[in-house]
């Protein structure tokens, strides 16, 4: 059954600086005149699983029940990796099984997944092999039309499917310390961090801090208003992690801290 | 009402890199599918209000009656300001009350303001909050499923907005001469004044320069093609304003001039 | 007639940073409420027509059939060309007469070619011309509704329309050398060159290789995953061109390679 306001939605490494993403459109279009297509973004960072993953993962609950999702960052172009539809419980999601669905697996409830196999919804092979247009954009724009994601491929286990680790959080002494490290920073120069929001209690966030390798501490506030200009300050990210930013400044380019350091995050700082 | 081909176009500093747009889209849609969304631009100079202001006013009037707008540039996020929703004569505008709409407020009938306050036109609270994906998406989704702006909050008067004052022009000596200031540079590095196109009256164009406070001149071209490659030009731009230009090159780094340095018209030199 | 789902596609050098693009998309849904629009790319790098030409004439192919492109990249703005609206047997497409259209007319079948002289069909003069703008999108949304073609303006014989020369592959020595040149880069770095995929039998191309005017020679895989981490390749390119690009590396920044510069193209080297 053909979907009556069928929506896709585009994630890739892409830029916009070249056509791919425009050409993906064109394919899109072509075989779903009616689909809606919006772009969560093009900027993930070259190759950067870990962060499209992220991005991915929490944008998608933002986004209407039934969302189609075609989401191409691939280190591994030219190689061999499957090319899957992932069904769970809210939207779909089309991808290259190389972990940049793990973190919706782990956030959605997962129905189906299946391997992108069927040539009858993919492009004639072209002399070069571009997955975003031959293989990605076909699959979404054809499950919109109502296709049965069944339709498409053999089932897969998404227990088999490629995972990444996330940094997970431990609570090495009674809940008031997690180790954890930098995610990502966005295009501000916030750094966000892999300790989700909810870490931080109500009552003890007076006294939390973020501590660097450097030995330095990193205090927590609720708002940029609370911090001068130029002062750093951790706070609840709107990406459900907290994050470290300086006010009117960039926390990347100033606190010599990059994406993969550790941190350790304390709940209520005895220094 | 709901209107028949409801629009909605977007204006932030939230540039493309990160997927802050794609989610407010998101919100959008799943509040109303039938909304076309278009993007005016994201890459308005970060927290700079005027620049903001003068190119969301500038450019509305290209768009058709009943449009509604969401621009979020915000100097003050977590700290207390007023969303409104401007009702003119023409469209309708959701923003921060931080003089953003001063130039909108300038340029349009007003027709009525109200303060953005309703929650069941809002997200529900998250545990940060992103007032552009929480209270300006849904608040524009929201009128164009063809809510009543009344119903999003109280009426404010709009003369209690907050208005960034615009560089006036002055008149000194009998019309000849005006006082004015670079208010920012475009993408290509050319330098939009503050001086409004038609000062410039045809008979006397021939003769018009702007004086930088450097003591020299920069001469009035009607077109590009009037400039040998490398040189320079004072024009009326697309934006409504004079503009310095240099013909294949860049003003901005060429010049030694910056958004907010002063400059004076005249309309007939007399050097 | 009107087409049931009548699609724009726009292309430009304006870059996203500013207002130019969204202010295009007004006017357009201002005429064609129905209409859907897309961006194939506002990348393209200034005033370069050679590159504007042949991402317009490759991406194309991969929109529906009826599409309108609204194309605009013009090194000649404030002087005269004309505007051109080409109907080709599968598209139809609006651009300055200046040779932005030489690759789609050397690869699509030209049906008519028409002026766009037609004052109904802009907008009415602004104080500077904006032709993206005032010219373009309303000769392309005026389509979208269905006008007849002719309407836009007199015929124009598309043999006098401007060409810009393209970098024609010779064989000077029985079919195993061709000259050539680099065209372009893509964001990555990858150099797109001159040589069309074709060139390169699938029997001779493990000894295929490009020669750089250095007297070095990159040779040929099939895939990124055949050379290791910042080893060079040339690879049939997902444009349709063989293009040269280092794994996980620059190759614009790595090799000293520019695009116009020669390169001399072998299937079968014998060192």
């Amino acid at each position: 059954m053909k979907p009556s306001n069928p929506l896709i939605v585009l994630m890739t490494d892409f830029g916009l600086q070249d056509p791919y993403v425009g050409v993906m459109k064109g394919i899109i279009t072509g075989i779903s005149a009616s689909a809606g297509i919006i772009d969560l973004t093009h900027g993930i960072d070259a190759q950067n699983i870990l962060q499209g993953s992220l991005q991915l993962g929490l944008s998608a609950p933002f986004f209407p029940d039934g969302t189609i999702f075609a989401a191409v960052v691939d280190p591994g172009v030219g190689t061999k990796r499957k090319a899957v539809a992932l069904v769970t419980e809210k939207q779909t999601f089309v991808a290259p099984d190389n972990g940049l669905l793990s973190y919706v697996m782990k956030t959605q409830r997962i129905e189906a997944c299946f391997a992108i196999t069927n040539p009858s919804c993919m492009l004639p092979v072209q002399s070069a092999t571009f997955h975003g247009r031959d293989v990605f954009a076909p699959a979404a724009a054809h499950l919109a039309n109502g296709l049965d994601p069944a339709a498409l491929g053999n089932a897969v286990n998404p227990e088999q499917c490629v995972q990444i680790p996330f940094p997970e959080n431990s609570t090495p002494d009674g809940g008031i310390s997690w180790k954890g490290e930098i995610l990502y920073a966005d295009v501000y120069g916030n750094l966000v961090t892999s300790f989700t929001a909810d870490l931080l209690g109500e009552e003890k966030e007076k006294t939390a801090a973020i501590r660097m390798k450097s030995g330095m501490f990193l205090p927590f506030h609720r708002t940029y208003g609370d911090v001068d200009e130029g002062e750093v300050l951790v706070y609840r990210g709107s990406s459900g992690f907290l994050e470290i930013a300086i006010r009117n400044g960039n926390a990347l380019q100033s606190l010599g801290l990059k994406p993969g350091d550790k941190l350790t995050l304390q709940n209520a700082i005895d220094i």
